[in-house]
């Protein structure tokens, strides 16, 4: 028989969604299982979403334009002048989700070989798409002591090498949450300058600030300009992860061509999924005013809940909706199975996403997890309880 | 400013998109323009579709599992018992339309250098995806006049190196409407056993063959068994292209496993596809004959038609809804190009995909195009009018 290929089997598989076994025979034993692993969020689509798919006319579902259907890619470049830029729908290519978003973006920034250097912990699909694309992955350690913050300038200069080429930032951050302050924009931007980069912005959690700022995209750093490749997506920002619809969106005329070519090999990204899209564009700002409000709330009380158990380290988070936290164990991810197959309270348990798997250097983040805020306060108060006990429980066996 | 990545140069771009610039500027001169050179079928896409799509409750738009929706994925396993086979959703990685399912393939059957033996012309996104995979594409070459016939087992073998990880095939045939005789596929059986190779086995149009004979899978093979991985697809079967949801099915658990991690990196396919979708496996039986009447209809008014035109030459196709003549020309781009620019008959012109662009072999196919049939009869003998006249101008000229 013959074999399966060796970057096959070296593939990660998702530390998010390795343990979805766990927790389905947690359900299966009648357990609630609280589900903080995920970025998937609760809150409802909103309707001019399902109005437009349900409006939508029958008869035969055709492929749309492989960059995407033109009014959503219009509607999506005059979007960003929220943002202050002016852009043109040839700037959008509309794409399945972030995650291919962010596959266009190495295709067109990279050859096998090269290398990108990224802020870890980091988005943990960025680890497997590199290793799909052949590229290596050059960890920037940030340290939950100093709130995740950027590394001094010399270790970004010593993460270059003569294969660099793009920088990938993710800002609101996921996994951490955080921000990048603007001290560390213009040090970013210096880098790019200095060693000639792209930078990658995911700015998937763009809307979700909590510190009164506002939202921002790398393409109004007009220093930055032709560098940067933004991979954005109506999966947060709407909570509507499953109609599959991102976008890469550059000034790079070669960036977007390339990124065409890999948009016609796939030939088209979900054409019910863009119809609803193209209908949110014109939702109120008061729509994200809720939102954040909401997101807000959970964030003060999930992480005050949680750096008030003994021995959490956790910062503050400014965005997006996860916090990082340190925990008291060794072994975060025995911890996370410990609770799904051995610990329940009140007829419930919690299931988090081990921290090591957004981690590039081996070992590093054994000691952490990730925590999605995607119920609300009176569930999640009931998550941290549970949190708290299965870490007594678990730290005195 | 950094450099675009020579892989993203080199990738080709689609030559069955790559001419819509052309049609949509003759569009613009109020141009009618039949299109043929796509494969979107124009028939509807079937009332359980649209009815499952708008009448699912609003709500928030989760992701599906990675490997998709487990009712959905239960309906497709159950499928194959049409064709002889009994699988379990464990089966079944639904995927992005089928286009993704060749990707998670390439990536589980082979390393960079790698090659793949495919049957030329071929689907010319395996040329596009091999290259993202930095695979090579060894090709059969497969002539015309022989009504596109596997060449010789002296060929076959002469294809074969240490680095042959699989064989594709494409059952019924985009470009060229051809199925695999029996004596065929017994040597394509007999080349995988003695080389030890994959075979992935392209099935987007098996329910279309106009010869009697019955729809089948590589699957039913018992010889090649773990050998086997199939591209499916609900964007012919139904004429729902646009709702991105295919398959990769194998029996392979090592292929099962990379194609899980894959699709783990993505997340998940589109979720309002796969709603549409699980509602079309309970289709009658009548749906298919029904298409396959349409369709037969059209390629005996077609084929009749194109190789009544003086120099053309053309073999019938089984299966799929393509034409892959030869035509009296030197550049068939150049005349596809001709037709779009600079000819016009009773105010209409034809878009045709040019052949060069499914042929991995340089300069092969370049006297010949594929042609859809996805216009009814009535525009499709308009369209053959307007090819004729705009030959007999452009070899005239």
């Amino acid at each position: 028989m013959p074999e399966i290929s060796q970057r096959g089997l070296r593939l990660p598989s998702s530390p998010i969604r390795r343990l979805a076994p766990l927790a389905a025979a947690a359900r299966n034993r009648g357990l609630r299982v609280y589900g903080l692993n995920i970025g998937q969020p609760d809150l409802p689509t909103p309707e001019p979403f399902w109005n437009a798919v349900q409006n939508h006319p029958h008869g035969t579902l055709d492929y749309s334009p492989s960059p995407g259907f033109e009014p959503l890619r219009i509607k999506w470049a005059q979007d960003y002048q929220r943002y202050g830029v002016a852009l043109s729908p040839a700037n959008v290519i509309v794409t399945n989700g972030g995650s291919e978003a962010i596959a266009f973006a190495l295709m067109a920034t990279t050859d096998p070989g090269d290398e990108i250097i990224v802020a870890e912990p980091m988005y943990a699909n960025y680890i497997t798409y590199a290793q799909m694309a052949q590229v290596k992955v050059v960890p920037l350690a940030c340290r939950v002591e100093d709130g995740y913050a950027l590394p001094s300038d010399d270790a970004l200069r010593a993460a270059v090498s003569e294969r660099t080429r793009a920088i990938f930032v993710c800002n609101p951050s996921n996994p951490t949450g955080k921000l990048l302050r603007s001290d560390e924009w213009e040090r970013i931007e210096a880098l790019a300058h200095e060693k000639d980069l792209f930078v990658v912005s995911d700015e998937a959690y763009r809307d979700f600030r909590y510190d009164g700022s506002r939202p921002e995209t790398a393409l109004a750093r007009t220093d930055l300009k032709n560098r940067v490749v933004v991979v954005d997506t109506v999966s947060k920002r709407w909570s509507a992860c499953g109609a599959r619809v991102g976008a890469l969106v550059s000034e790079n005329e070669g960036v977007l061509s390339v990124a065409t070519k890999c948009a016609q090999a796939r030939l088209s990204p979900p054409s019910l999924g863009q119809i609803g899209a193209e209908a949110l564009f014109d939702l109120p700002e008061s729509y994200y005013d809720e939102v954040r409000r909401e997101y807000k709330a959970r964030r003060d009380f999930l992480h005050n809940a949680i750096v008030s158990i003994a021995g959490v380290v956790c910062p503050m988070p400014e965005g997006a909706f996860y916090l990082m936290p340190r925990l008291p164990v060794e072994n975060a991810e025995d911890f996370c199975r410990f609770m799904l197959e051995r610990f329940s309270h009140d007829g419930a348990t919690v299931m988090m996403a081990p921290g090591e798997g957004f981690y590039a250097t081996p070992g590093a983040g054994r000691n952490t997890v990730r925590l999605a805020y995607v119920l609300d306060v009176a569930d999640l108060e009931k998550s941290v309880e549970c949190l708290q006990r299965g870490l007594d429980v678990y730290c005195g066996s």
